[in-house]
């Protein structure tokens, strides 16, 4: 599926840039951050809830969903969109690849796939590209990603160079079993911290023409530096007309990074993750509502956050909760950490506008880090 | 503080009435189900969603506070209704007797309280009659209750004779002390299955003119008969012009049974605890969403039912959430159950209107328990 993306305004400074793409459900804008949802709901919160956060793509997990409830059951539901209720924005659904090299156990990588043992019930269980597509069709995500290998960090040249090659024909045998006119499929870029690897796999990824780009590998280990390099050696590559989606990434620094490296699209589970351990994201940097000093703090977590957490509750009650394993103060924190980014995308929006992205991070920095 | 409540309307065959009571959050009307948040928060919920859910009074709990985050900070917070951001309607507070006896280790009952072992980390504590007021007072909830011993079941005469004279003592106390004049006291009667005990304990304690009165100890093990018969024994010697609470029962027909006798208010757990393992309320008995039966059942929990749950989701997407052990399964369902209770006793209060409740009873039961 076309996505008509456009980039309506790129920076003169870097390679920032303002664009929108359209699905059925919408005008999506971009540069913007996807909130995951693993098991087909972002943990601890409704569909409701995360429109009020600004989230408008969400981001679900073909491994987990294939396992539970199963890709009939979705189908059967109309696809994942009505199956969760999620109607407020287009789902995009990963490859399954990250999944089964991370969470899987026994793994066996041949040719035709990869054969590995269930992480819930120990099962024999096979994904090849062919299948991971297939699901993907099933969940009826708006957009799907083709399977790959996420190769671990660090892996020698010669692992990388087999696994590029590798994940290049799975690539294409994806392609070639696409059958739902109505979802855009994405190409991803491999080849770890390897400028040629990333360059060839940009390369040879771009000639079968997706309707986007997914950086991957991007987020298993290396440095912030590392990162930002391997994704300028792959942007260097991707065809200015198409979407530009880095993997996994969700820190607050490297969104903007990112951003001024040319990438469109983001998702991470670490709002939601880190809201489970009691953590928030603020522009003064990462806050632990554990702490002693937050018991009689009658202030929200953050002065000026428009997010539901922060109009009605306090540091007091939300660390309360917390400290006293209530789901509430969970779900506080993930509605605010997931606010957190999307603000950030809208103020990162609008210094591509003005041409001011470079400032802003720099700013951002200083204060996050101060 | 005086709650002006009102018996509106008193059926001519049954003990069962209809009416209100007045608090600064406007009008409540009886009969009624409370939701418990134990610790200022109604588990997994926020309370737009207890609102939704057709909630009035919660109930939250003076032991579970008192620990944590402590009495002190919530009267900083300026109370409960500031500190949990529930603004929607009054709040009862309990008087810690049942979590001592229930919760606590190690305990030791004198004369002048309960001396005894926190469950959360074992520290030494001491709860007495004026201490739970004093919290109960900075709580500031808008119906607190006197400190009472809630005996194991069954109790020898013996037992229960010394433990009702001990609680009338105790009532005695802590109202002497209570020094809040925008909260109202209950008394408490106990008295175990003993008939006699049950008629002494309500007498006495009603001559120290409480703002009402609650039944305690009536759903600690006993049969539904022997339930039922407390409530009577309890019900026969209270006034006419006071609000009657049995405390800690939601089971849907003990709802009905205790209104027939005259119970205006109830509050129990049951809702959300159950919902947390997986099980909804119907009319046509109790479900277990696990149930294999449920994987591709596309309709709502109940038809017909408005609350945000079954307007919203499907059986199969709740099952997938609790069997994935997704919060949002446990939301889903706790809302659910809320608003049954809820609902449930708006027809009770619709039959007391027509004095067909006896009429309601015997056809819900006949669905339920089918």
């Amino acid at each position: 599926m076309d996505l008509h993306f456009k980039v309506n305004k790129k920076s003169k400074r870097n390679n920032a840039r303002l664009g929108e793409f359209t699905t059925k459900w919408g005008v999506s804008t971009t540069p913007m951050f996807m909130p995951v949802g693993t098991q087909a709901t972002v943990k601890t919160l409704n569909p409701e809830e995360l429109v009020d956060a600004g989230a408008n793509v969400v981001l679900s997990n073909t491994y987990h969903l294939w396992l539970r409830p199963g890709e009939d059951i979705v189908d059967k539901a109309g696809g994942l969109h009505k199956f969760m209720n999620y109607t407020n924005g287009p789902i995009l659904t990963d490859s399954g690849g990250f999944q089964v090299f991370s969470l899987a156990k026994e793994k066996d990588i041949k040719e035709e796939g990869v054969y590995f043992k269930s992480n819930i019930d120990g099962s024999n269980l096979f994904l090849s590209p062919e299948k991971s597509i297939e699901i993907q069709n099933k969940l009826a995500s708006d957009i799907a990603m083709s399977f790959d290998e996420c190769p671990p960090y660090p892996a020698t040249y010669e692992y990388m160079k087999n696994s590029v090659e590798r994940t290049l024909r799975w690539a294409a045998r994806g392609k070639k079993v696409h059958a739902n006119n109505e979802q855009a499929l994405f190409g991803i870029v491999q080849g770890g911290e390897y400028e040629d690897l990333r360059r060839y796999s940009a390369i040879e990824t771009v000639k079968m023409d997706f309707d986007g780009y997914s950086i991957g590998g991007a987020a298993v280990g290396e440095t912030k530096e590392t990162q930002y390099k391997e994704v300028e050696y792959a942007t260097k590559y991707l065809p200015e007309d198409k979407i530009r989606y880095l993997m996994g990434v969700g820190d607050p620094i490297d969104l903007i990074e990112g951003v001024i490296r040319g990438v469109d699209i983001f998702d991470c589970v670490a709002p939601t993750r880190i809201a489970r351990h009691g953590n928030a994201y603020t522009r003064n940097g990462k806050m632990n509502i554990r702490n002693q000093k937050y018991k009689e703090d009658f202030t929200p977590i953050e002065e000026n956050c428009d997010c539901y957490a922060c109009k009605n509750f306090t540091r007091a009650y939300i660390r309360h909760c917390i400290i006293s394993e209530e789901v509430l103060g969970q779900r506080l924190l993930s509605i605010h950490n997931i606010r957190f980014l999307t603000k950030l995308m809208e103020d990162i929006r609008k210094n591509i506008e003005t041409d001011t992205l470079e400032e802003f991070r720099d700013e951002f920095k200083e204060k996050y880090y101060g």
